[in-house]
């Protein structure tokens, strides 16, 4: 981890250990229920992302923490979400009890709520910049987490391949390469890749400027995909932080499932290459979004 | 319904009918399991406040109508999510069988999500105005979404009174009258008030034109709660669209609960006075915003 751009994830820990959301007795336990999942540690790549793409364009890292650490709050709810028994039913998640088994289901989904609606509240009340290159970065995060992104791919995970209620809202069509592709290009990808393009609106880059940063982004969260599918095999337990064969019980289309362990470790190696060179276009400097991508590549959970 | 304004309604359910939130094949059951929950009628009270208020405020009722659907789409996830078994468990909502009895506890979950994210979304990308303004309207929705707003009040109501896991995050102290107004201040209110104040932080109001809109608002949560509490106990099955008497099945803290019905009955019409004497104060065109209260006050659904 010493080639992890550990200055800028000091900045995002530090930043994320200072907020509070409730200031009522009423709702401390709430507040608590949110901080249990946010503080978990991890490698915070997103907001470490973001802070790397604002250096990238020339812009002050800290300047961004608002943006960065809102993008964290909508992954951590994402995250408890997706724990539920409703949904993928994880008890442990970075080797701790998710939050449903800690504090119910019910508090556990209004957690997520509660840390999504906290997310917005930070990006409109905290980030500095021009009111409309504001609304811009946040009208983008917006898109990367909704219907035509994060939780449209959660959607898809779901009704992909699984037995269940046939019904309009739940197609369960067979999954195929191209089905698995847009998957986990709206359920990881989008929001990955607004981790480095919310930044570069705030900093003001057109779109020509942003169209190299998009294809580095996109990539970036295909290799994220393909390197976690593969983690899902050939981790341990304790590596992965939960049960490793998780994707394998549910009956998920993976990677792994689809082409076999050793294809996707050639699409990996490829999606790494891709990545680099759609940095090195981009310009600017990069260093940090480098080592990033290395370590997505590279990482062992 | 003849003295309710219509013709605002009449603009709402327009734009809410208008909207679809997927492109692709592959979410296309997502963007129906939202459709089905947004358009299940009901009188649009938020929205229909909201272009009240503009109104009020000497502005284009149809100016504000994302800012208007965008709380409406709040309002539906809440409900939705409200209602999961993990929640209230409640199978029936406006007539109807509620979103995870059609679609599944997972779908239901992530129609909620997804109507949040393109609440957000909608917010972002078609409300025009000076941007400052937007966003600051944008941040009072956040706020009063949260937990300082609507999630904060939810996780109140689960956790006040109801036997459950104890825990730092459950405290299940027992409840008094002074919780029961900051649940519903919280819970109800904070919305019902953003519907109100955001179409008027659209507009431009400085904080002293702002303050006795913000009295009315407030007293109009209350109002809205003491009814909704006697309707639960008073109402005909078929006039709720859900089982009579759900409220008292959970053990819930309610006006009727802690007071009594008639004492609620006297609540509900001093609160109504009050709400007409803050409008009073606050000046403008408010004749549609006094429609809405009267109706508030003696609906019986």
């Amino acid at each position: 981890m010493s080639d992890y751009p550990e200055e800028l994830r000091g900045l995002v820990e530090d930043y994320l250990g200072g907020l509070g959301f409730s200031e009522r007795e009423a709702t401390a336990g709430l507040d608590a229920a949110m901080r249990y999942s946010l503080l978990a540690g991890g490698k915070r790549i997103r907001p470490v992302l973001c802070l790397a793409a604002a250096r990238a364009a020339g812009a002050d890292p800290a300047g961004v923490l608002p943006a960065a650490a809102a993008i964290e709050l909508i992954h951590t709810y994402s995250l408890i979400h997706d724990d539920l028994p409703a949904m993928d039913d994880d008890d442990l998640r970075r080797g701790r009890p998710t939050s449903h088994v800690v504090h119910g289901d019910d508090v556990a989904i209004l957690a997520g709520d509660g840390l999504f609606a906290e997310a917005i509240r930070l990006f409109c009340e905290r980030q500095e910049g021009e009111p409309a290159r504001v609304l811009a970065a946040l009208g983008e995060l917006a898109r990367a987490t909704g219907v035509e992104g994060m939780v449209g791919g959660q959607y898809r995970d779901v009704t992909l391949a699984r037995p269940g209620i046939s019904s309009a809202s739940r197609p369960g069509m067979p999954g195929s390469g191209a089905d698995l592709r847009e998957l986990h290009a709206l359920k990881t990808g989008r929001l990955i890749s607004a981790s480095v393009v919310v930044p570069l609106i705030l900093a003001g880059l057109d779109d020509e400027a942003m169209a190299p940063y998009r294809g580095f982004a996109d990539e970036l969260g295909v290799l994220f995909q393909i390197v976690d599918d593969i983690l899902d095999v050939t981790g341990s337990d304790e590596q992965l932080g939960k049960p490793r064969g998780s994707d394998e019980r549910l009956g998920k289309l993976t990677y792994v499932s689809l082409f076999g362990l050793e294809r996707a470790r050639e699409l990996a190696a490829e999606s790494h290459a891709k990545a680099l060179a759609a940095l090195t276009e981009a310009g600017g400097e990069t260093a940090d979004l480098e080592l990033i991508t290395d370590l997505i590549h590279t990482r062992r959970r």
